[in-house]
C-alpha cells in the first residue's frame, strides 16, 4: 500500500501508450462495426418491407434455406459457429477469425429475412463486429492477449451500433463471456468501441425503433413481489428457448445428414405452418408485434408461436440473432402476465423483452442498462430485479454454449 | 448441455425456498439498513444545522476528537477498522461483527460533524447496514457462505439508503469487494435489500439533494477525448486522496502512539487552519458547495482544500464516510476544469461527482449507475468513460486497503 506512490511515475505514464493505442483501435473497431451494423439494418429494412408486400415469398424459403445451407456448406464451415466461435476464441485464441464470416452472416440473415424465417439480428451484428475488429490482429501484430480485447469491443460494438445501446452493448461484451462474473480489464475499449460504433450507425441514417413504456408502478412489496413472480416465469421462458434451440439443431443434424438439407426442409415446415395457421406476424423481426405490445392485449399464445417459429428457424440453420426474437417472446409474454399480475401491459412488456433475453444469455446487468436505455431511468429497479430472477431461473444453459461458467449461479 | 431440461425439475423447484428465505432476509436487512440511515441522515442535518449557527463550536474540535478517540480505544478497538472489517468478513467469515459498531459509528459520526471536522457518510451507512444485517447470522444460524452474502446485502443497503441510488448500492456490494471484477452470486438480495432500504429511508421523510446536471453536451470525438482528460485528472486526485489518506493515517500512528489524542492533535490543526484561512466551507459535508459547483464557477483550489482537510480529519481518527468528500473534491475539480476543456460546468461537475470516487475506491460499474440515478440517463456514455478511465489511471490502491486485487487493471 505505501510504496504505491513510487509507482506514479512509472506506472501512470506507461499506461499513456496503451491507452492512446487502445483508443485508436477501439475508434477503428467502431467505424467497422458501427458501418457494417448500419449496411445490415438498412438492408434489412428492405428485405422486410419486400417480403411484407409479397408475401407469397415464404414458398420459396425452402430453397432460400437450400442456398443459404449449401453456400455455408461449401465456403463458411469455418464460421459456421458463429457466436459461440468467438467466444471460444476470446477464451482460448487459436485462429484469426475469418474475415468470409462477415459477408456469409450478413448474406445468410438478409435471405433468412427475406423469405420469411424467424430469425433476429444480435448475432449478425456481434459476429460482423469481432470478425472485423480481428482483422487488426494481424495487420498491427496484436498479441494474443490484446486479441481477446479486441474481439470484445468488437462483440460490444457490433450489439451497441445494431439496439442503439451503448451501455447495454459494453457489458454485454464482457458479461456473456462467463456466467457469474464480469472482468474489468476489457472497460475502456469495449465502452469506446460501442459508444462510437452507435454514433457511427447514427451518422448513416439508421433509426431505432421507440418503444413506449408509459406509466411505472412506484416500488412497493406488492409490484417488487409481482415483478419476481415475472421474473421466474421469463427466466423459465429463456431457458425453454435456449434448450429447445439445442434439442431441435441436435435433432436435425441426427435425422438430416446433408446440412443444405437441413434449412430446406425447415423451410417447407415454416411455409406450411405459417400458411396453415395464418402466422404471418412470427415471419422476420416482428418489431411491429413487440410496438403492439407495448400498446394493448395480445394473444395469450404469441410467445410461444415466435418460440416455436424461432427454434425452427434457428435449429434447422437459418441465419439471424436469437435476441429480437427473444424480445418478441418476452414483450408478448409480459403482456399476457399484466392482467394476472396487476401492473400495467406496456411495464411488463418492456420487464419481459429485457428479461427474457437475461435468462437465455445469462446477461442480467447488460440487459438492466438496456431496459434503462430503452425505457428510461424509471424501470431500473424492476428490471433489476426482473433480469437477475430470470438469471437465477434459467438453469445452467443458454444460448451461447461456448458461454463458460464462472462462478455458478447462486 | 442436453441434460439441463433433467435438472429443471429439481434445480429450479429447489430454489425456490431459498430464493423466499433470501427475500425475506433482504426485507429484514433493508428496514434495518434503511431506518439507521434515515436516523442517521436525519441527526446529520440538525448537527450540520447547529454548527453552522454557532461557528465558534470549532474550538471544540480537538475535545469531541479526544472524546471519539477515547471512546473507540475503550470500547471499539473491535470494530475500529469499519469498513475494512466488513471486506475481511466478507472475504474470509472469522465472527460475526459486534453491533456496538452500529452505536459507535453512528454517535462518532454525528459528533466529528457537529464539531467541523470534514468527512463523509458512506463509511456510516454501510458499516450500520452491514453490522445490523450481520446480527441474524446468529439468529437465523445462516451458513458462512450465506454470512457473506448478507455482510454484501448490508453494505448494498447502507449505501442505497444514504445517497437514495439503488442500483449505484446493488453494484457497489458487490464490486467494492475486489480490483477488477464482479461477482454475481449475491445479485438479487443484494438488489431487494437495496431497493427496500432506499424506500424505507424515503419513508421516513429523508430527502436526498437534487443537483441539477443542465446541458449534456452530444456524444463525438472532442466530447469524448475532452472527457477522457477529465477521466485521468479524475483518477489522479482519486490516487491522491487515497495515498496521503493512508500516510496521514500512518504517520498519526508511528508519531502519537496514544490512540485518544490522535484526533485531538488532528482537532487542533483542522480549527486553527480552518480559522486561519477562514475555510468554513470544508468543514461537515459540503453540500451547499457541492451544489454550487453545479450552477457557477467556483475556486481552483477548492478540491485541493476539501482533500486537505478530509484527509487530516480521516487520517486522525475521525468518524464517518470518504464518499461525500470525494463528491465535493470530483465536483469542484470538474467544476474548475470545464472552462479549459470547454464543456459545461454542471456536466464536469457531474463527471468529477463520480469518477473521483470511482478512482479512489474502484468502483467504476456503480458509479456509472449513480451518475444515471442521480443525473440521468443522458450523462451514462460520459459517466461511463470517466469513471473507468479514473479507475484505470488511479493506481493499484484504493481508499479501502481490504480490497483484493481481482485481476488487475489493464
Amino acid at each position: 500500500m505505501t510504496n504505491s506512490s513510487n509507482i506514479f511515475h512509472i506506472e501512470q505514464i506507461a499506461l499513456l501508450p496503451s491507452i492512446g493505442k487502445w483508443l485508436c483501435m477501439a475508434s477503428v473497431v467502431a467505424a467497422l462495426a458501427g458501418s457494417a451494423a448500419a449496411i445490415f439494418l438498412m438492408t434489412l429494412d428492405h428485405a422486410t418491407a419486400w417480403r411484407e408486400a409479397h408475401r407469397w415469398i415464404i414458398w420459396l424459403l425452402p430453397v432460400a434455406g437450400f442456398g443459404v445451407g449449401m453456400v455455408y456448406h461449401l465456403a463458411g464451415r469455418s464460421v459456421e459457429r458463429g457466436n459461440n466461435l468467438i467466444i471460444d476464441e476470446i477464451h482460448d485464441p487459436q485462429k484469426v477469425i475469418p474475415l468470409r464470416m462477415v459477408p456469409l452472416v450478413l448474406g445468410g440473415t438478409v435471405v433468412s429475412h427475406l423469405f420469411g424465417a424467424s430469425v433476429g439480428r444480435e448475432g449478425t451484428a456481434v459476429q460482423m463486429g469481432a470478425a472485423l475488429a480481428d482483422q487488426l490482429t494481424q495487420l498491427l501484430r496484436v498479441t494474443p492477449e490484446g486479441r481477446r480485447v479486441l474481439l470484445m469491443a468488437g462483440m460490444s460494438a457490433g450489439f451497441a451500433a445494431v439496439f442503439g445501446t451503448p451501455l447495454a452493448g459494453t457489458i454485454f461484451g464482457l458479461e456473456v463471456l462467463a456466467i457469474g462474473r464480469i472482468r474489468h480489464d476489457a472497460l475502456l475499449p469495449c465502452i469506446v468501441a460501442s459508444l462510437g460504433a452507435d454514433q457511427v450507425c447514427l451518422a448513416w441514417g439508421v433509426h431505432h425503433t421507440h418503444y413506449a413504456i408509459g406509466t411505472i408502478v412506484p416500488v412497493g412489496f406488492w409490484s417488487v413481489a409481482a415483478v419476481i413472480v415475472a421474473g421466474i416465469v421469463f427466466g423459465l421462458a429463456g431457458m425453454a428457448f435456449a434448450v429447445s434451440a439445442h434439442r431441435v439443431g441436435a435433432a436435425a443434424k441426427r435425422w438430416i445428414s446433408y446440412a443444405p438439407l437441413r434449412p430446406a426442409i425447415g423451410g417447407i415446415l415454416i411455409a406450411l405452418a405459417v400458411w396453415g395457421v395464418d402466422a404471418w406476424r412470427y415471419t422476420g423481426l416482428g418489431i411491429p408485434e413487440i410496438v403492439r405490445a407495448f400498446q394493448q392485449p395480445v394473444s395469450p399464445w404469441d410467445f410461444f408461436g415466435k418460440m416455436f417459429f424461432t427454434v425452427l428457424s434457428l435449429g434447422t440453420g437459418f441465419k439471424g440473432g436469437e435476441v429480437t426474437p427473444l424480445f418478441y417472446i418476452g414483450a408478448t409474454l409480459g403482456n399476457a402476465l399484466a392482467p394476472i399480475l396487476h401492473l400495467p401491459f406496456a411495464m411488463l412488456a418492456g420487464l419481459g423483452f429485457v428479461a427474457v433475453f437475461a435468462g437465455a444469455a445469462n446477461t442480467p446487468i447488460a440487459t438492466t442498462l438496456m431496459a434503462i436505455e430503452l425505457f428510461g431511468p424509471a424501470i431500473g429497479p424492476f428490471a433489476a430485479i426482473a433480469c437477475v430472477t430470470a438469471y437465477l431461473f434459467s438453469g445452467r444453459t443458454g444460448i451461447y454454449h461456448a458461454q463458460l461458467i464462472g462462478l455458478g449461479k447462486h
